[in-house]
């Protein structure tokens, strides 16, 4: 809701004291350094508005039903409906991750059969007798419908941890695969898993180890991930520039949520039109006319 | 989530069709274009993120008891505490706007007993019986703790309109009272109804009828209103800079939801620094340099 904001020339913007939930006094300049990735001032200060602490908490994990990943979409509608208010995280991750878990990381998964896909739900509420109802319809739902097979909901602290651990640590176990080429992408629902499918039919016949991902799938937000030995380039030319090209016809980002940096800043044009791109071009200059904030990132040559 | 802006020099940028729950690829233009009322481009579309239509919807009317604002205080805050995830809304008034409806529209107070604070309480969520469950336990906490004498809930659809309309029909009802004088203000909660207790003192002996107002307290927003059966420029000159001067010392904001526009384009500095107001106009030259984007407003000489 505010910032303390040092800009090129060293003088300071502050509207930390001001943060208010309503505001409509002229633009809302904290939103232009938002995400502006330190190239137009240097954060020094936020104010974040702070949602309640929840006094239930509740998680699941469930083993989707059959190998058309339209069931992973038709579970999220379900959990969208019954649990609504209290649905704080939908989370997906498929067999080759779960594989990787276990092969790297020895993490097993909580079911003995196993699945296409996985994913994890969970809720914060404020009346836990509620929310296990929420749940309890939610599970009777996907089950009667044949989009589950299998669910587990942590019943403890430790449980609580330990389900959300097989998700947090995919990108630990396939690092030890050796090198990983890693992509966030936000892509229509629809299109999310097709991705994952045609990269897998493009590498077939390289040397690539895995091609595993991992969502959030509540945000449209993929992880696709490759692994190999070594880094190889044969294998970047491969997924390069062929992934952006790939999210951008479908009208995706090409960076859902780690910006653009130095890494992907050739690549901007994939997600920004040449006119939007003019623009941050030119409130970079107007903000840090001489280039010293931040230099060779975010923005193109 | 996105947008079609035409530009100043006739270009558009559009956004729409990428438009994304998650994107962090360079600076984020829609949110510069959102608020900036028409001056820096010309807004022919938006793509907005729906929330769910819920499933149950609640409205509550209460009295709150004493005459200490903090009383109301408190209810909001059982209210977050024990509704959370389902308010929707938390809406207040005070007994002079109470007055005012009944006098200039005919509409009673749901209570026989006048009360100094009525509060207006609204759930959405997505399985009624939960929801009345909250509703009946937020009940007993605010009723045992002496907060509020009375409430009524609307049992039927009618109800829900009739109890809504207390609050919605105020501006109509001072309407008729001849001119009004209003603010949209932004303050910190525990100041919030000190502004309205200072403006009474201000202007006695003066020729106004009515100082009223209500609130839409879960966003510290306040809308403070005077009446007189016509325009009369020595209440105005007691209102005004006074407002402003007493909100820019609470740090809060002049115009909470209703911009900037022409009226208030000389006052915007009460709510923004001499830093902020010269990036804004920065930010206007760039995307308007010849001032022909509704000219005249927001932006100050």
């Amino acid at each position: 809701m505010g910032l303390e904001v040092v800009l090129a020339d060293g003088r300071v913007i502050n509207t930390m004291d001001t943060a208010l939930r309503k505001d409509n006094t002229g633009y809302d300049l904290n939103q232009i350094f938002i995400g502006s990735e330190g190239t137009l001032g240097f954060i020094s200060g936020v104010s974040v508005l702070c949602a309640r602490r929840p006094k239930s908490k509740n998680v699941m994990v469930m083993a989707v039903e059959g190998e058309q990943f339209e069931r992973v979409i038709d579970v999220f509608k379900v959990a969208r409906r019954e649990l609504n208010e209290i649905l704080s995280a939908f989370e997906f991750w498929d067999a080759e991750s779960m594989r990787a878990a276990s092969e790297n990381l020895g993490l097993s998964s909580p079911f003995e059969e196993k699945s296409h896909f996985y994913c994890l739900v969970e809720t914060h509420g404020s009346f836990e007798e509620h929310d296990l109802a929420k749940i309890e319809k939610f599970y009777s739902q996907v089950s009667s419908s044949n989009l589950c097979k299998k669910a587990v909901i942590a019943e403890n602290r430790a449980q609580f941890s330990s389900l959300w651990s097989l998700r947090e640590r995919l990108p630990e176990s396939l690092a030890r695969d050796g090198y990983n080429y890693k992509y966030d992408l936000s892509l229509p629902l629809k299109d999310i898993y097709k991705l994952v499918e045609d990269m897998r039919n493009r590498l077939k016949g390289s040397r690539f180890k895995r091609c595993t991902s991992w969502a959030h799938l509540g945000d449209g937000n993929l992880h696709l991930n490759v692994s190999s030995e070594r880094f190889d380039p044969e294998i970047l030319a491969l997924i390069e520039p062929f992934v952006f090209e790939w999210t951008k016809k479908r009208n995706g980002s090409i960076s859902a949520e780690h910006g653009i940096g130095r890494v992907k800043r050739d690549y901007i044009q994939f997600s920004k039109s040449a006119i939007s791109l003019e623009f941050m071009k030119n409130i970079k200059s107007m903000f840090d006319p001489n280039m010293i904030l931040n230099p060779y990132k975010t923005i193109p040559k």
